[in-house]
């Protein structure tokens, strides 16, 4: 492989796919380390971010198991959890894996990354909780770090439990 | 860290795994998203794809129980997956692992990657179905994307359903 | 995306973090495929390597299910375990995310990698045994390939079963 290959892959998709991957890795970093008050940091202002499972997505329903709009409302979620002291209880595990670019415009990308996530109960049981994939929009102009205009987290599986509490 | 450094990394083989990793994350999603019909786009005209159990790899089987060798095959595989109607029973999510790349030379590499795939039946129930590796020639100089030249699906078990069906 | 976007992520961390993703690659690879002698050869020559709870570890206890501070005990600990034939009874699987680099200096980085190990019976059955993440520091300035400083092994619970054996 030499120079010109080397400038073909270095594409403004690998550069999105890395800087998604990179966010996707401290995403997952702050949420399983119990640091959810930084978790509404990775988003947009003025941002979406849903919960669904993968029936609802295809028939197109825009509401879910969560539902919020803005970075606001992400926080009341944290501030809710806190006082709930869902953390007693139990803790995830997310392993993410590499994202795909589905677009690139304007410095947005539309991508998919598939997750699995695991619940490590206080006993110490630990089990698959949820599969799933999150469809996002990312904006890639916004300094170093990729921020979430919108994460769909949509799971394989509608039914799991419905005390679904800590972020995904 | 400096040039030097960067230049250091930026070698052949970190392209290769870069490409690699993109290839494989968008051949999970084109599996999990049912859209099998492009899976067979993946790979190069005169491919190898098996699905093996890791038992059967070491003592140099080459059969296993999946084998095919032609683009063709992937195809008619994929009909037959359509006039079965697999996808009502169940569906699967795949979490692959980064490649490690063993060679490359003249334009070719050989790479080893770990997968896990989860089985999400009709019920929502969510297990995992099987935990592997695939062993693969892949080829880097056919233009943008990576294209399969064998991929030997090595599966970590020799006891999972022997009815299955949907591409690992 | 132009070429200062492409500069402006290609930097240090960038590296860094691609460089520790290739050594968990090949570090995971290396134990699932029974190359234990090999696995040595990961660290640096004064290095840590333990494995502990969450809840240890959050507490400090610099101990653990496993301790090792040089490249001999771990030299000996595969010794230890060809000779209690381990691999007879079970395998592994592990499945590595992607590093999330915590601060670059010096040639050293600190990373955090979550990681989720399956473990392969004799009879084929295959379980989850055990999730959590790998805490290091790492060395990036002795040649080609990272090397590692100190591996803490810090697993999300602490009721795995206490036959571990195979290093995580």
């Amino acid at each position: 492989m030499d120079q010109s290959d080397v400038k073909q892959w270095l594409d403004a998709r690998m550069c999105a796919q890395l800087r998604i991957d990179r966010l996707n890795a401290a995403y997952a970093r702050c949420i399983d380390s119990d640091e959810l008050e930084a978790w509404p940091d990775f988003f947009d202002e003025g941002c979406l971010y849903t919960v669904t499972s993968d029936d609802n997505h295809r028939r197109g329903f825009v509401g879910g198991i969560v539902y919020a709009d803005s970075v606001g409302m992400l926080r009341d979620r944290v501030s809710g959890l806190r006082e709930a002291n869902v953390y007693e209880g139990h803790r995830y595990r997310h392993l993410v894996g590499p994202a795909s670019v589905l677009s690139l415009e304007d410095g947005r990308a539309r991508a998919e990354t598939p997750f699995a996530v695991y619940r490590i109960m206080r006993t110490g049981r630990t089990d698959l909780f949820v599969t799933g994939r999150y469809v996002d929009v990312l904006r890639l102009d916004a300094g170093d770090e990729a921020k979430i205009v919108e994460r769909r987290v949509v799971c394989d599986s509608s039914s799991f439990d419905t005390l679904l509490a800590i972020p995904l």
